[in-house]
């Protein structure tokens, strides 16, 4: 019988770009079936019972759920083509940190970036790009987080570009003069088809957050 | 040379703990420097300079932060003994994601039984119960959560014991009668050394945390 792998994502979600992405760079076939996150289906409910959240990825009828822990799974399990994860265990360690920073802090900085009032909207500017400026040092000359090749970090990151670029868009602020590696380096990633092509629309996500904003009051 | 590993912990820290447990299964000799976190070292914040929080490993000089990251790690490097991650890359996912669950789920749910004024107790109390009976099913009737030995979500969980044993002095209720399994394999990982080693007196966590639950103006 043939794999059958099965994505249950949304497609602005930048944690469902991830699980993308690392299919995309693995060249697996999966079957892609987009989420009403306002009325789930009863297979992602029964697929990820806990949390009830895309992304969830299933192997042949087994259920991964947590956009990194797919990650993870996809390059452990799949792992005679563009190894995502370093071989060396302090690497690791490494690529976990700055995955998980991006998780915990910047996530959490870009939201407040989005829903802050305007009196804290210059303060919440500020500390995006004081975390992007730690990803930066990170980064340093390397073309990728990884290396020469994308890895684990730059997979977990990526997919906010696509939200920062509306932030700029929408906020009339720009990231560029404080981290041009960044942005370097975001273009870089977009030149590969594993990234770009798991990108959605970028005036589709603009148009979904100024949306979301007015829906949640912020204006 | 002989190798240099350094722990800087707190040592009524959960995620300390978890470090501790995992280089005591492993018999790892190692230096323990208990920090004051109302003065942290000037070490401490050149080995975690973006957290600056415990635990941090430093293994032959190089940093390690984040408790389930360390755990990892060590698993990695000193493979030979005690394997903590299960081999199978679905198990591996799984420990995972328990193991997540317990820092983005419980923990915050046993913050709000500590922190909640006295008319969201209740609530409080019934959402960390829901919480631990999640986990007790992951359980079921295996002796550990890695199934025969102690595995990477009991390393992840255990340490938490410690202050639920306090919330349970100090709150006046009772998690055995909801979740009798979790309490039984509680009692059987405190039976072994590696574990009850690593755990810090049980009323000198009741102490602190009734003098931290004072000084945040909770009674």
């Amino acid at each position: 019988m043939a794999d059958e792998v099965i994505l249950l994502d949304f497609w602005p979600s930048p944690f469902g770009m991830r699980a993308r992405i690392a299919l995309a760079e693995k060249g697996i076939k999966y079957e892609y079936r987009d989420e009403d996150l306002e009325n789930k289906s009863r297979f992602l409910l029964q697929v990820n019972p806990v949390h009830k959240k895309i992304p969830v990825l299933i192997d042949n009828g087994k259920p991964i759920c947590e956009s990194l822990i797919i990650v993870q799974y996809i390059d452990e399990v799949w792992k005679d083509k563009c190894l995502l994860m370093p071989s060396d265990p302090y690497k690791r360690a490494q690529a976990r940190f700055w995955a998980d920073f991006v998780d915990n802090k910047l996530y959490h900085c870009g939201r407040r970036v989005w829903f802050s009032k305007a009196e804290d909207k210059e303060e919440a500017c500020k500390e995006l790009i004081e975390c992007l400026k730690l990803l930066e040092g990170e980064l340093g000359n390397k073309p990728y987080f990884g290396g020469e090749t994308l890895g684990f970090i730059d997979v977990a990151l990526v997919p906010f570009n696509s939200w920062f670029c509306s932030y700029e868009t929408c906020e009339n602020f720009s990231i560029e003069p404080h981290c041009p590696k960044i942005v370097a380096w975001a273009k870089r990633c977009m030149e590969k088809e594993s990234v770009s092509k798991s990108f959605p629309d970028h005036q589709m996500v603009c148009d979904l957050a100024l949306q979301w904003k007015k829906k949640l009051g912020f204006e």
